[in-house]
């Protein structure tokens, strides 16, 4: 990526993340408890860096005093859980193209950058002057890198947005709602904005068993559309071929089996009475994706959103020419730069309401406690061994982050 | 290229090649002159083969007699000029997704390919039933895979398009008329259906001394945009400069030139202030286009219309996601198979009037004469010698075939 790729986005991101600074500046200067000598009972722990690297070296737990008052127009939030996304893994290592500013936490005059963009919070405090929002409220973040890391964010009212209640009543599941800005509306939107899909159609997609990819098979299957399934090759290929067919996958296949000519004849008989496959979701890009991107049919179109082979996605020409593919990236941070608040609740309300549904379930994660009695010491370890294993691919499933208060 | 690439658009074509076998068994079966055992004075020369394979192998020239009078509903065409253009070369090969059916020719029952898509035709003979041509009108072939490398067609007039007059009268040059199908078109479509550029813009393109090359960088310096030039090195370099430049090329780069930080700063400097660079027009694939996307700005599109580096289009995936990159393919024959006889009409004109505003020059070329006086085996070397010097890269510009007609 050149630097100049890096540099529009973050430009795009300069000024809101201003606002956000001053945000915290401003909760340090307009709460006279943080000049106090005596800490709050109930502590601050966050998970920060002070210069971009590999996190399972720069990430460290460090504790705050508690939020003071929220000063006006600001809200305090809670954290209750926040998840590590791959995304969060490069932002720290300084490779993403949205970069978080430098804060002072409340009680600190030494800057750091807070990890985490996505998180469920509870409102704990309404400032004066903040509408629509009120104590106990569940809320998402609407700014990119909200430092979602911490027990406790103080933001401004119009930088949350509040989760609408279920049909009915009640509300989403914690994992649910932590995960609700990014990987659920990728797949809503990826479905929804690119290719005009009818019930019966084909999608093609890779990196199935990613959260994105566990969100596209059930939104799919909601709407009728047929998903084909690809996953990497595993010991426990049967539990997963049982976890994805239960929600709601059709076909699922290994990348290995590409090279198998029945498979592809296979696929090709299943998806041609439909007029070929239209639609690629691909999150993995290198060569494997060249071999699926043969399977499409005439006129289909590539929409990346990914690339963890760490592979560029590489297409014969006579595919663009000859069978007019397109291709094209999806970036849900660009959707919400690019519209409005409206449509960003309208989306939140239709995501809700298949959970509601129960048509869209929680992704496989497990969530690592960042426990009070740790000290920060311990707490740090814990992260960045947490780290270590996402970098290493121990893990199969979504990781949050949930953190106790901390006796102080 | 999977064998459904390749099928798709043949079964597409199918029907319409079938069509043209017929009238070509037709004209055998309805003039009765072609079972006479004295073959008439003017005879009609052929570029044929019976199976594909390596043109300077399989190509061979063959002299039938001259066509009786047409057959209703069809005139006879005399070749004036008929290029070879790269795709031809891949028709011949057998490695393109449309293919010529087999036919036999007016004095002969052996079934061959006819080479050639594309050419400049005068009318010479109007069958009953055929409105809007006389004789002496310029034409060009609207089916693909005409097999123009002949003296002579007899086609369904529904499947030739007369060149309209310059504005103020006078017929375009013969060059330009037997090139006016694939390569203007191309260039004129890819500067308008992708993006919409408006005066001051920057267009970057590589492969830019080829023909299609040559039409961006005149059609784009009249429509006020600036092109950006890639092309590859070689001894007459400044030739090339002064050629592309008396065209109106505004940037004229080496491909070598993009290992060079100093080329690529100048050019971002160049384009910054337009919003950068947002359509890139591609024929060559490989790592240079590689490097060259890295060059767009936001939201550019890369429009491949071939693939010269015969290496696919290899991209970044971060490309896609976080600068919006779109990548699409553009095939001229697809345009004429989706649009109807009044746009390509419509398209000509525009061309035409170019040219008649001298703002579209024929292209760099050479024209191979297929003298009247060679026998079909000196003939058959001939052809044989340029297609082998074609693969070879051998010209830098555009041969054009032309038949004397052969005294029997």
């Amino acid at each position: 990526m050149t630097s100049m790729a890096r540099r529009i986005p973050s430009q795009i991101f300069r000024s809101s993340l201003k606002t956000l600074n001053r945000a915290h500046i401003g909760s340090l200067y307009h709460n006279p408890r943080t000049f106090s000598t005596s800490l709050p009972r109930l502590a601050n722990r966050a998970i920060v860096y002070t210069s971009t690297g590999n996190p399972s070296e720069v990430l460290s737990a460090r504790t705050y005093p508690s939020l003071g008052p929220p000063p006006q127009g600001h809200v305090n939030v809670r954290l209750l859980c926040a998840p590590v996304n791959p995304s969060d893994v490069n932002v720290i290592e300084g490779v993403y193209p949205v970069r978080p500013s430098l804060e002072s936490l409340v009680g600190s005059t030494e800057s750091v950058f807070v990890g985490g963009n996505e998180g469920l919070g509870v409102v704990q405090r309404v400032g004066n002057g903040v509408d629509g929002l009120k104590e106990g409220d569940w809320v998402v973040f609407a700014k990119a890198q909200s430092g979602t890391w911490a027990s406790e964010r103080c933001v401004n009212g119009s930088d949350v947005v509040r989760i609408p209640d279920m049909e009915g009543g009640g509300r989403i599941g914690e994992v649910q709602g932590a995960t609700l800005t990014v990987n659920p509306p990728t797949a809503y939107n990826m479905l929804k904005e690119f290719v005009d899909l009818k019930a019966g159609d084909w999608v093609l997609q890779n990196g199935a068993n990613s959260a994105v990819g566990q969100a596209v098979i059930q939104i799919a299957a909601h709407r009728g559309l047929r998903t084909i399934n690809f996953v990497r090759d595993r010991d426990n290929m049967d539990e997963l071929r049982i976890q994805l067919h239960g929600l709601g996958a059709d076909q699922i296949f290994t990348y290995e089996s590409l090279h198998s000519k029945d498979t592809i004849s296979h696929i090709k008989s299943l998806t041609s009475s439909a007029g070929g496959i239209r639609l690629l979701l691909n999150c993995v890009s290198g060569s494997t994706t060249t071999s699926l991107a043969r399977l499409l049919g005439a006129n289909a179109t590539i929409v990346s959103y990914g690339a963890m082979s760490k592979q560029p996605l590489s297409l014969p020409t006579s595919l663009f020419i000859f069978k007019n593919l397109s291709c094209k990236g999806y970036w849900q941070q660009r959707w919400y730069m690019e519209r409005g608040r409206t449509e960003r609740e309208e989306l939140m309300r239709e995501l809700v309401g298949l959970i509601g549904l129960r048509k869209l379930r929680e992704p496989e994660h497990e969530i690592v406690r960042i426990g009070g009695g740790l000290s920060d010491g311990e707490a740090t370890q814990l992260v960045q061994g947490v780290m270590d294993r996402i970098e290493k691919g121990h893990y199969g499933k979504k990781i949050l982050f949930k953190f106790d208060t901390v006796d102080s």
